[in-house]
């Protein structure tokens, strides 16, 4: 893979993750861009024109990854090439990969106290979906692994640290988080702030550093993207009209649809029970958030992301069908985790 | 000024803001690489060898800038070209260049209470010196305020983003900060805890997305070294080290020096007023922080801020006067607001 190349796919790896691997604060699926909408391609399409190249249901493999069972089709898995796509295998591989990668980033040292806390929560495991849209994001442009890796890192760091932070107890005040105790209840709050912040810098810092055989010019620009996706205007965006929106009376439809795509979670925090979700359950409710059960049931709410997920689909259906699998399935594998 | 240098101005530019510029959390100047100690030169040098080309005395201006006094002698300030530099000139007009600036950068916009929240301590004054550091560093070696403004601000927001934090409840729950309320204390702590993970998100969007006439290969590098100097070796470094000392009997001199130089803010925590200083006073007696003021005395610690000064001072003395002139005097500046 050329320079040239590599660096195009990074930007592009970056323009998918602005569109699906969005989801920080509360466990939320937040679009990156909320008040300008600049995503590339609209997330509401109800009616896809065009048939996908692979079906929509192919890989509806969201249990097989986290039940462990396998009995999906296989031969619905077969791309154009008839070669079976192992989504299984493709998951364990790449959480492998960032897991490792992501053990080598912030590994123990001195002050002990600040990286225990951050390998604490970075390295407690979570289904690494933002990474691996990130590498898939990559692979759909023939970008390998280890090109798109420091980035995806970088997301799965800031996807964390908006955990920990949003976990304190002036924010949403979680005790549970990925399975374990939220961080600042075993660090503290001073840590888990510092923690945080130092995990965010670290992002920046990461991909800036660690980033091989991409241009410079694409470093940067992937930088100024994933910064604007993380701030004012992005993630915390998102969370400050979620901040300010509980127990609004008034606060409607429009509204939530206009700041974030939380579906997933939202139905996720009504519906599984902490053990389940790893986090702590019906955090919304006791909030009085603002959400799509709440707004328009849970029904309607898988409805919806049903024809997201069609959407979605609908916008792959033009790539490389091998290339395009991964992608695919991670799409499908997200939208199937309210079932 | 060419590409190729204004690009090794901004190599020098952080350097040197490495060495000087380096005060976050607590009010405290700390050292950004306090593990591994990869400053350029010793800030520790007792007896410089040569005479600097401006005399140590030359620029005590913290009086003139502090308290608009007019009666530093001004055949002192002259530079080898005869030429009078007019520091509180100087300071003026690069406080005004970096408030626009500031201002520009984070205007008001959707959604406001973010916006607000930032802009409230953002821009709520200070005395701006890591920023003028930048400006003055870039100066040093013939950089044009324009290229070094993005990445000058940048350390701004992130300053801005540590006091924003450091003043929480659970950190150092200061009620004061830059004159005014602290952040938390107007927007609540969930705000003030968004607003500073915008600032620091932004601080990376701003340098990589306004920086002109700097090639992207240097860009990286100070996104690259700025972020080192904020995360878990750098700032947060200092700042865990200091949560953990807190109460701590036995934490001696030796680990003060070791994490960071913070005289000047322990001396001015002791001996100013919150008035005078504009943040809350007595911070580090409340907590029993391990300062300089606590473990050798108010005057010893005084003796060491001159000695520093003097080390970077002679630092300094290989350069052209006129262009060392504004960082010369910053220095002074600095370890004169001790008095």
């Amino acid at each position: 893979m050329s320079l040239v190349n590599s660096s195009a796919t990074w930007v592009q790896t970056h323009s998918i993750y602005n569109f699906t691997g969005s989801k920080y604060t509360s466990s939320r699926l937040y679009l990156l861009h909320p008040l300008k909408n600049k995503l590339p391609f609209s997330l509401f399409l109800p009616n896809p024109m065009t048939k996908p190249a692979i079906p929509f249901s192919t890989f509806s493999i969201s249990a097989i990854v986290a039940k462990e069972q396998t009995n999906t089709p296989q031969e619905q898995s077969k791309t154009e090439n008839d070669e079976v796509f192992n989504f299984k295998a493709y998951m364990t591989e790449k959480c492998n990969s960032v897991q490792k990668a992501l053990d080598d980033a912030v590994f123990l040292r001195e002050p002990l106290k600040i990286h225990k806390s951050m390998r604490y929560s970075l390295l407690a495991g979570g289904k690494r979906v933002r990474p691996l849209l990130c590498i898939a994001a990559c692979g759909l442009f023939g970008g390998q692994e280890s090109v798109a890796m420091p980035s995806a890192c970088a997301i799965e760091m800031i996807h964390t640290m908006a955990l920990m932070h949003d976990d304190l107890p002036c924010m949403d005040n979680g005790y549970l988080r990925r399975g374990k105790p939220a961080n600042h209840k075993v660090y503290g709050e001073d840590a888990a702030v510092l923690a945080g912040d130092a995990m965010l810098a670290f992002a920046f810092e990461y991909i800036a550093t660690a980033t091989k055989g991409v241009s410079s010019e694409i470093i940067v620009r992937v930088i100024g993207e994933l910064a604007k996706s993380v701030g004012s205007e992005g993630l915390i965006a998102g969370q400050i009209i979620d901040v300010c929106s509980e127990g609004m009376p008034d606060a409607g439809l429009e509204h939530l649809e206009f700041i974030r795509i939380s579906i997933v979670d939202d139905i996720i925090d009504v519906t599984k029970s902490s053990q389940e979700s790893g986090k702590t359950a019906g955090n919304d409710l006791v909030a009085d958030n603002t959400t799509y059960p709440k707004l328009i049931g849970i029904e309607k709410s898988k409805e919806l992301v049903e024809k997201l997920n069609r959407g979605a689909q609908y916008h792959l259906a033009g790539f490389d069908p091998d290339k395009a699998a991964p992608l695919i399935a991670l799409t499908n594998y997200i939208a199937h985790l309210v079932n």
